[in-house]
């Protein structure tokens, strides 16, 4: 009886729901409705207290799989499900630093992923400082020979993440080329905007032929000691990392639907990785993602009318280390469905400040409708294309169309891969701005009448 | 020539200084000279550079003691000593905590000092949730055995740092509560007011015939996971803790000097502590008082004029752990001098916003010209009366006169006794005008004409 007053009620604002795509006023409400959302915190609550740590290929990532699975169902989802995938693991081991007498000092630092591995005892050297990813790859050939490399830099907080994309190449590549120059370790600079005693982590690159060498993070506070003791004469540094290259191991997605009444119009894909780094409990990076994602489809799920596209939740896994032996985790189990678009949340919790889209252009209306859907969020049309993230670019590569939901990453690197990605970085209110914008998003993508054919290839 | 001419331009300003106190002009040019300062910076970022952590008797605070003779004759103080004393040390050993499955989750937490030890292989035990040391007082005797105690709280910042005095009973006293509940171990939210993975260290007391107990800090995010999973169910910890009590140690203090032109005038005691905790470098406890109450020496020295009363600068030993075995340093070494003045900084290096005398009656001019003197600075005279800290706290109980320059606290429990104690929490325009105020306060009180008899006894 109270199903069907709803089912009415509901009626009252869907008029022809199953016929069209809702009306500005009902995607509105959808919006306003999810403003009161409780669900993306007790996600991202539940997942960082009950499970913590789920570093990709851990026991604890399989728990998080088998956690969300439980939790999908609850709320009610159809095809729950885990798609399992192989990748390479890779462990930390022990980490410890200090600056060499006459006055050692400890440093606060973290191996990076991939990181190579000194003998149990550590190494002592001295470093050479550069204070970017030029200086470093103007080195000499083997100038670097027996010595720790020491790359530092001056990222700042960026409200779009753009500083990330200039100073994380100190991250991916620095160790390479330091490694190639006959370096015996590297030491960065963190990239990260914070001033606290946290390493922040994160994956780096070893080209093919490269041995790996030892390669950690400072802590902002530990790399301008560093800095200040170099103005006055050598550093010598004692570094031991023993993080090891763990085999193969299985990592895995959790997979969810609410169907869609017309399955020729696709699939929407959306969703965050639910793996984390090893160092926290991953609540910005990206509980959140997961939890905002799964929240708005779950309020599209519980206005009871049925999208015109499949709603696919995906939590995918090992987007930290990478590592899959097989390709993206997603295009091997469902590569071969009509992915017509896709969109991911990672970047941390606080609000939605800007939309970028990339879809056909007999579709254009999708950008109108989305600018009037999400301007009362404090949410404008920005002057870039999408391009979604690591999560589904194998996706938008074969074809998928794509929205950016853009984060506020103002204090993003404050935090990201470090010690510090707790629940407490989460703003409630923020979240549910989050939510709010998902929401809306989906409400005009997967009911949109237009049709989302495949993108050319990029 | 040159020194001519500065002596000639400052007794423009000082035309009475041999006979008579300063006028409140040339206290003003003292003061606004000292917003140019250098000397503080320098100190503060030399001792947390070249030395770093210094725990009490450890070969780091003695090398700090004799970086710190070389940099006071290098100023040109006078009479620059060390007066070594003994301490009952107790130095950190290994600490790890974590969460028993079935979803392991790693702590971030510190031993307090004085800490007992856990086997090398650590105990399990399940905790015991308070929210207040005083419902850990009310529980039943013998209500904790085999049990971990967890205390927790809400201690917010606070300018005064009032809300240190209302939670630190938690650190200091709640160890030896729970000990003689019979307690295995406890487990305390760090007394601290920020939200980052850093433990705060201190010092806790086990009252005779108590035996210690392993009792540490947890960072308060991992505190308040632990919060969260209480009300879901039991908790369950494993938790190692090394520390020991290292015998009999030898810290100190570091003396300097600019001589009185009354030697009947009695010494003015100043400084802050040389010793930190070993988690961090010591910047803003106590490195900042230290160089702040150095550097306003200087600028007194600078201006070529003798004070009436002796300015003695100490550098005072193990402030954090305590231990004196025979009582406090400075008055084991100069407890018989006519210490009338005593004042001490020790709250880190942001602005001073408010200032409390403790003075004759017949010195009330003091306070009036110490008003109108740092009125300038944003500084008012507070309702309280001073009280010094725990540094001069022996020699103000003997009856020395006292001021205290209260610092605005409200940052500085974000760091405090934690692994973020270092160079980049201070902020160098508020540090120079913490030496300004300290310069200001001196050129009044040193040149009182006003008697400074010892007080009443308390």
């Amino acid at each position: 009886m109270k199903r069907l007053v709803a089912l009415a009620l509901a009626a009252l604002h869907f008029p022809l729901m199953a016929q069209t795509a809702p009306d500005a006023a009902a995607v509105a409400q959808l919006r306003d409705g999810a403003l009161n959302d409780t669900v993306a915190w007790d996600l991202v609550e539940g997942l960082t207290s009950e499970i913590g740590a789920r570093p990709a290929g851990s026991v604890a990532e399989r728990h998080a799989r088998e956690w969300g699975v439980a939790k999908l169902k609850a709320l009610g989802f159809a095809n729950v499900h885990i798609d399992e995938f192989k990748i390479d693991g890779w462990v930390r081991g022990e980490e410890a630093g200090e600056i060499v007498g006459p006055n050692p000092q400890r440093l606060a630092l973290a191996a990076l992923g991939r990181s190579g591995a000194t003998p149990a005892g550590g190494i002592t050297a001295e470093i050479v400082r550069f204070d970017s990813l030029a200086q470093l790859q103007a080195a000499p050939a083997g100038s670097l020979k027996g010595k720790i490399a020491f790359v530092t830099h001056r990222m700042a907080p960026t409200q779009d993440g753009s500083s990330y994309g200039a100073f994380g190449p100190i991250r991916f590549a620095g160790p390479g080329v330091a490694a190639s120059k006959g370096a015996v370790a590297i030491l960065i600079r963190s990239v990260g905007s914070d001033h606290h005693r946290m390493p922040h982590t994160g994956v780096t690159n070893f080209a093919k032929g490269v041995a790996p060498i030892p390669a950690a993070a400072l802590s902002v506070p530990d790399a301008e000691l560093i800095e200040r003791l170099t103005t006055r004469g050598p550093v010598r540094i004692h570094l031991t990392l023993t993080p090891r290259n763990a085999g193969v191991l299985t990592s895995g997605q959790v997979v969810a639907e609410i169907p869609g009444s017309d399955p020729a119009a696709g699939v929407v894909v959306i969703g965050g990785h639910l793996d984390s780094w090893d160092l926290a409990t991953g609540a910005i990076d990206d509980g959140a993602g997961v939890a905002i994602t799964t929240a708005a489809a779950k309020h599209i799920l519980d206005s009871g009318i049925k999208p015109r596209r499949t709603i696919r939740v995906v939590w995918f896994g090992s987007e930290e280390i990478g590592g899959g032996r097989d390709g993206d985790g997603y295009q091997q189990s469902h590569g071969a469905d009509n992915n017509v678009f896709a969109a991911e949340s990672d970047f941390g919790a606080d609000r939605v400040w800007q939309f970028n889209t990339k879809l056909p252009p007999a579709a254009a209306g999708i950008k109108a409708r989305l600018a009037e859907a999400l301007a009362p969020l404090g949410i404008a049309a920005g002057p870039g294309e999408a391009h979604g993230g690591s999560d589904v670019e194998a996706t938008i590569a074969k074809g998928a169309w794509v929205v950016d939901l853009r984060q506020d990453g103002t204090r993003y690197f404050d935090t990201h891969h470090s010690a510090d990605d707790t629940l407490d970085r989460i703003d409630p209110v923020q979240l549910r701005q989050n939510v709010a914008a998902w929401t809306a998003m989906l409400a005009v993508v997967a009911n949109a009448p237009e049709a989302l054919a495949p993108a050319p290839k990029p």
